[in-house]
């Protein structure tokens, strides 16, 4: 594989722009608000067991999140929440639904010049009309021959996405920072992979073993180190 | 134009499976919950402008609706309404998410055999999980080339997909429930469009006149007229 015969694919959330700090703030935003009813450890746990016991139905994104957050709220409070209080939940929702797209250190940079040379795609998952929001505010979104936002990020996915743009799996290098969303699935179906780490990871996305697959998966420190990845990438076969 | 090369898209809510009718269903059962505080016809109507005001954050589906009327349960009842009240509306959201998909009358006698003879793709807006999920039930999905889940049915969004899949908008038939959705944004783009009427319309896809475009445009009583509409069609240019 030449590396110009590449085709990549960008994660979008905490790869491309800011996402799990937005939602860290809010978090301790919620835990205040609940600060009355029980510890943060507390509210913590029981919110994420809410999310994903919801997760089959809301699937990601804000929307859910906001519902499972409304739906603690009730059952930490013993129903004693106020309705005013859960207003505030709803507002910390469509603060994020408003919130400024921030981007990454050093994604300008790397990713113009990358969208000269190889065909990019963008591929994430989330509330539909969020992220195309967001994309549009990044600036990013003519960088992209596709955007492909997705109910799920597993191997079938990425084999659904390659079949459609006639990418062979060993010619896709997928770059993110989730491990059980961006690399794992793609070294499943013989891709290459290339993992960014973002500072924070939501619990859901956690995995605890690193991926066993030499030549085809890459952990780097941040975007900038990227282009010089794809120089490097000869031959995988 | 022969027919046998027509693209044919399919609307998916109301077109092929009911989905008015639950709304309709959740509505009355919201009504009753809010009727100690407003009648019906101030209700539904706080409702729906709740809905017109967040629909550029929340986008169309059953997420937004709920989170959209957990919104207007509180300002209907001056924060009065009890967070187990609450709870009752966010069941409400889950139930529809649960709800079994019940085909329309005719469908399968009718969309089976033009998947043999037609290119079929599905078009919807909504919730990305939910639609996926309802297409998955409904035994459906293997019909359709392409499924796109989009967040608005509007000019832009048909010249992608037919782009995207290489359909020149004179070869393609939209085929749905909304004139405003599945229809005009077609015709606006040159394509050709079949009406199917739902019994019902909820009030955000209502428009006021029938489209003028003969030749283009057809009105049917039930997708058991579209073969023989397919068949008549012969030249459009």
């Amino acid at each position: 594989m030449r590396g110009d015969d590449l085709t990549i694919g960008f994660d979008a959330d905490d790869t491309l722009w800011h996402n799990e700090t937005i939602f860290e703030n809010v978090h301790l935003r919620y835990r205040t608000l609940l600060g009355r009813f029980h510890d943060a450890a507390t509210v913590e746990q029981r919110l994420f067991a809410t999310e994903m016991r919801n997760l089959q139905r809301y699937g990601y994104g804000v929307k859910g999140f906001t519902l499972s957050a409304i739906e603690t709220a009730i059952d930490l409070s013993n129903g004693q929440i106020s309705a005013e209080e859960i207003r505030l939940i709803i507002a910390l929702g469509q603060d994020m639904l408003a919130h400024p797209v921030e981007l990454l250190e050093g994604v300008l940079d790397v990713v113009g010049p990358l969208a000269e040379v190889h065909r990019l795609l963008l591929i994430t998952k989330g509330d539909l009309r969020d992220q195309e929001r967001k994309l549009s505010l990044s600036g990013l979104a003519g960088l992209f021959r596709a955007v492909e936002i997705v109910s799920e990020k597993d191997a079938s996915t990425y084999e659904r996405i390659l079949r459609r743009h006639g990418v062979a799996p060993d010619r896709f290098l997928m770059v993110g920072n989730s491990l059980k969303s961006d690399i794992l699935p793609v070294l499943a179906i013989g891709g290459v992979a290339a993992h960014v780490p973002y500072h924070l990871t939501w619990a859901a996305e956690r995995v605890d073993t690193l991926p066993d697959a030499a030549g085809r998966f890459f952990q780097l420190g941040s975007l900038r180190e990227l282009p010089e990845l794809i120089r490097g990438i000869r031959t995988v076969a």
